[in-house]
């Protein structure tokens, strides 16, 4: 039987996996079981943070000092810059064990992990990476043994256009949907999400169509989160529901924010997950019971956030993006408490237009 | 008998003072009957924050437009940049109207304004200060008929140390505790500070004594906040607090947060003041009677909040303040739903460190 | 007989016209005798920069005190913010007096003046507006009695389409280069500068094409700087030469820089305008001739200056224009010794990709 | 015999060491022969700039992999951070060879590394600091053969006071210069350059006194430039001068700069290693000669450059010394037209102040 196993690392630095490490040291994680790992660094989060590349190249060493190539094969690796705010620099380790068959009492965390085949670069944007990736989402739910309406949340990375690409497509004569990575990250994003949708059934095929992509903002998912950076034009997609069928004392809930001031969504998030909040915050002796927490959004385009004005399109000093994660690390962490938040902007159909998606994974026995 | 009007007018652009303006034309506010406005402006609040020029000017001519000179006698003007995070930026009037005697049912809220005589510039950030504050604190208390008990929250405006005091300063041979005005807030804020802490009974004299200043961090207010800027040398003070001797459905309630994500506190304000959230946000339905929320507060010197490792002190391109801001209107934001927080920094004894102080002001007979 | 005269005010802040203040008061400068500003402010020179705002309405208020309405017919007023670097925020007056006729030995500076009749929005650029800004050119040329090979330097003040255009064009069902006033800027700076390389005989109708328009990079005008602004929708032209109808010492030279280190193209304008450098800087005792220097260019889009790499794009705490205006703040001042450097980009079709136009005022009369 | 030769690789991200790694690879360079490595990274030079410590751990890694341990009593390597403006991301590589003795026409580049014995904590930006300085200095000319008159410019590593040192001198109960690694910075640097200045004669003893450390701005070097950074207290150094006891074609020469406009001083110094610029710009075709050009400087405190308002201290969302880089590389790069220029800031008794030292090194052999 699996159980699913949800760890959470703070970090001193950029490349600091000394927690992990202690851990795969001492037999209390083993690196072959790890299926995802989501990392929040302290750079800008935007073109040129290069503490992505520490992080990277650190998990990847230590992984492979453990006998384990970390390909997409095995396992998910996001690494995502920025925090703003009260954001506190950490790492969250998806972990599946196989444990002895028990008959557990209830429902437990389930995770399921499937990557496309690669696709072509022309086909980044299209259609063909959504049908690709409602099928890489359809074999995570099957490899986790979790229905549709099972399903919370789903972590996609997304293949982007590098330079590599672009020469291969140049070279072959294929037009692409963008001219260099940046520019194709919007593309690639959407097109995931829709193929969450359609997997998930929030959006049926003629609504996720290639016509919807970037262009019909009434059709997203409520329950996936897109990062790009997936060098081999594969879709990574990792799963996570609540099934009967897994074993241990984690859990995971979803909610989507009608917008960044919705706090009321991640407090009924909380509540499902089995955490329900006293008052504005979760108290002080549940909140080590949270083992991470993800939001997925961006600012309004409008401008406006419940009709009031507001200024971060318009800020050329401080990026848009970084006012975002800024503010909701404190919208997050009113609610939840705690300052190991994962904010990541770019949510291209996923949850509706100026909110987002947010997921809470718990473990109610967890210690503080 | 005497009425407490707030009144809250977002701004389109950092001189818009329309909405005032249209206001005092059409007779709705009398120029005369303003006792303060606090104005948050769209800069970087920072050193090179010109938005804070433009709204004083503006202001200042709309008051002379009606025959109202805003004098410190009269008045206190705060005008506060930085509209980072959700924040809308925005003003918020404080009028006291006569209106006829009645027999309220209950407490509303009443508001007294004082204002010291000038300092020499070599008291500033000293004992003197301290005294001169709590003085001016008294009188506002007495202006408005508020025992120590009922008073629920301080706005100060503090003189600072400006090129002429300084070189005044110089010919008269005197030391001064700072070189120049941007080294002299730190100083005048914790004095005033002190000096309200002594008129509310929140510290002894010996407690808040000279040495005290900027060193004893134990010793604060809970209910003031101190903004630096004034030119006169002047303490200007204005007393907020709930009283049966005013009329009207006006309502104040203060609260000091034990840290940044210190939601709770935000939401013990709101039902104080007569609006109890429900869950983890005020319900759409109350968000209108909220006419004005305050904050004041630092970021804890330690870099560490519940624990955990924070950036803002580190981060070189975005200064720490413009963090605090941004996340701070997330965290009011949730608990109350409103973007126009006035959120602002340089906490010195108010508050306790690396927390701070919140004020909320509400209209029960406001409409949406 | 006509005599051009440059005046250089440095400014204390944004709003700072105290300088020029006094001269109109003294009788110096008559403020109907001014053709031109051009006001370099101290804000961040990008979206949320209102200084200047400031600078603006302190010099319509200035001026209409002299009895003088700043309308386009009258006179170009140009403000730009941004002193990065080295630059110190200033502004340069250009006053066209009436002399009693002499026989000048030689040439002096001529300034024309000239404005369009408006566009229509759906005119912003295209043809129309290059052949309309030709127009002028041509008739500012005439004003100053200036050949086209006597004209050095064309300072065009370019419309956009702000809100109220966009929203009289949506009425109309007429389609627009560019959905807001941003986006508009570099069609409309585009446009202007083909048309002044029409009339100064650097382009043929054919190259100046309205398919050329942000196309083809080859047709360029090296003797203009477009800047976008105006909201009358007329294009505004300053041109500036050297005529032996004109009397006084005042001169001007123009270079376009191959790129943004070729400080050989400063050198020789310098020495075109009869202030040949020795070494590598002008002399300290001729740089106080120095009335103003203007420079109009981008960074390269390659990302490479010298086929060497470079960052500027790439910087997502620092924006790319702030980078270029304070290294050409050090370019110029190493050659002209100044600090009063006028730096703008966004230079489409305004000097070879990657350089940009520069122009230098000098009095040979002018004191230290 | 020994010959020195200056190496200049671009960098093409923080870890990019492959132009050396080839270089090692095939034999034209020895890593034995490596006296000291200048980088410059592409981060923004400030407190949270991780791109140094990539930079330095690849360099470790590569030195490393050819049996080269990087030790301070070995080489020295200086790595720091902020390519604003035009600069180039880019390492130079200091190298001593042995080659077969023979009598040079004239004198060449001459190299001299020493490192000073560990200090104490206490001692950092003391006096002992600076005799230490001083006989490491010395220790480096006699090294390379130098006499006073023949040093061209030092280079200095100074030991910093980290979180280790801190905590040694608590226990020890010693009072330091400084409460944080940071803080430590201006009084190392500024005792390692009164050890330079005393070692080359620029000052007395008595004028390099512990008195005189950051407070007597008349006493400094105009040969050096120290940078923070040294975790083991020592002080290290590089001596730069020309001899004829040493081989090759390399050559140095200094310059202080009066201000930072001084592009006079560039000038000067590339005639003095024989490149005498032509107008304002060393010609094209004898800029490949250059092989590398070092700044150190410092804004003037006064906030004025030649009598005019500067902004640099007080832009709150760019840091002045990122201006200050960017500014420099337009002025050095006006002079030299290399964009690979090492500009660092930090400049306490290095240079007049608000100015700094300037250092060309050129290989008249060396190909484009």
């Amino acid at each position: 039987m699996k159980q699913a196993c949800v760890h959470s690392f703070p970090m001193t630095h950029p490349a600091d996996v000394a927690a992990l490490a202690a851990e795969l040291a001492a037999g209390r994680i083993a690196a072959r079981a790890i299926a995802g790992i989501i990392v929040k660094t302290e750079g800008n989060g935007l073109d040129n943070d290069w503490t992505r590349v520490m992080a990277w190249d650190a998990l990847v060493a230590l992984l492979r000092a453990h006998d384990t190539e970390p390909s997409v094969q095995r396992m998910s690796i996001i690494v995502s810059g920025g925090c703003e705010g009260v954001t506190t620099p950490h790492m969250v380790v998806f972990e599946c064990r196989d444990v002895p068959a028990e008959h557990p009492p209830g429902r437990a965390l389930a995770i399921g992990h499937a990557v496309s085949e690669p696709l072509l670069p022309e086909q980044i944007g299209t259609a063909a990476q959504v049908a690709s990736t409602c099928l890489a989402v359809e074999r995570a739910m099957q490899q986790a043994g979790l229905a549709r309406e099972e399903v919370e949340y789903v972590q996609v990375k997304a293949p982007w256009l590098s330079e590599v690409h672009q020469q291969a497509a140049l070279a072959r004569g294929v037009r692409l949907k963008a001219a260099d990575a940046h520019a194709s990250k919007p593309w690639t994003r959407a097109a995931c999400a829709l193929g969450v949708a359609l997997a998930l059934g929030e959006a049926t095929p003629a609504q996720a169509s290639e016509a919807a992509i970037n262009s019909d903002a009434s059709v997203f998912t409520r329950r996936a989160a897109v990062t790009a950076g997936n060098d081999t034009l594969q879709n990574e997609v990792l799963v996570f529901g609540m099934s009967s069928g897994w074993a241990g004392s984690a859990r995971v809930a979803q909610a989507s924010l009608a917008d960044l001031l919705d706090a009321g969504a991640i407090h009924d998030a909380l509540a499902r997950a089995g955490l329900p909040p006293r008052g504005a915050q979760l108290p002080a002796a549940l909140q080590s019971q949270v083992r991470a927490v993800l939001f997925k959004g961006d600012p309004a385009r409008s401008g406006l956030l419940r009709g009031e004005r507001q200024l971060m399109w318009h800020d050329s000093d401080v990026h848009a993006l970084r006012h975002l994660r800024a503010v909701m690390s404190g919208v997050i962490g009113a609610v939840t408490g705690t300052t190991r938040v994962f904010v990541s902007a770019g949510a291209e159909h996923q949850g509706p237009p100026g909110g987002g998606t947010f997921a809470v994974f718990v473990d109610a026995a967890a210690q503080a």
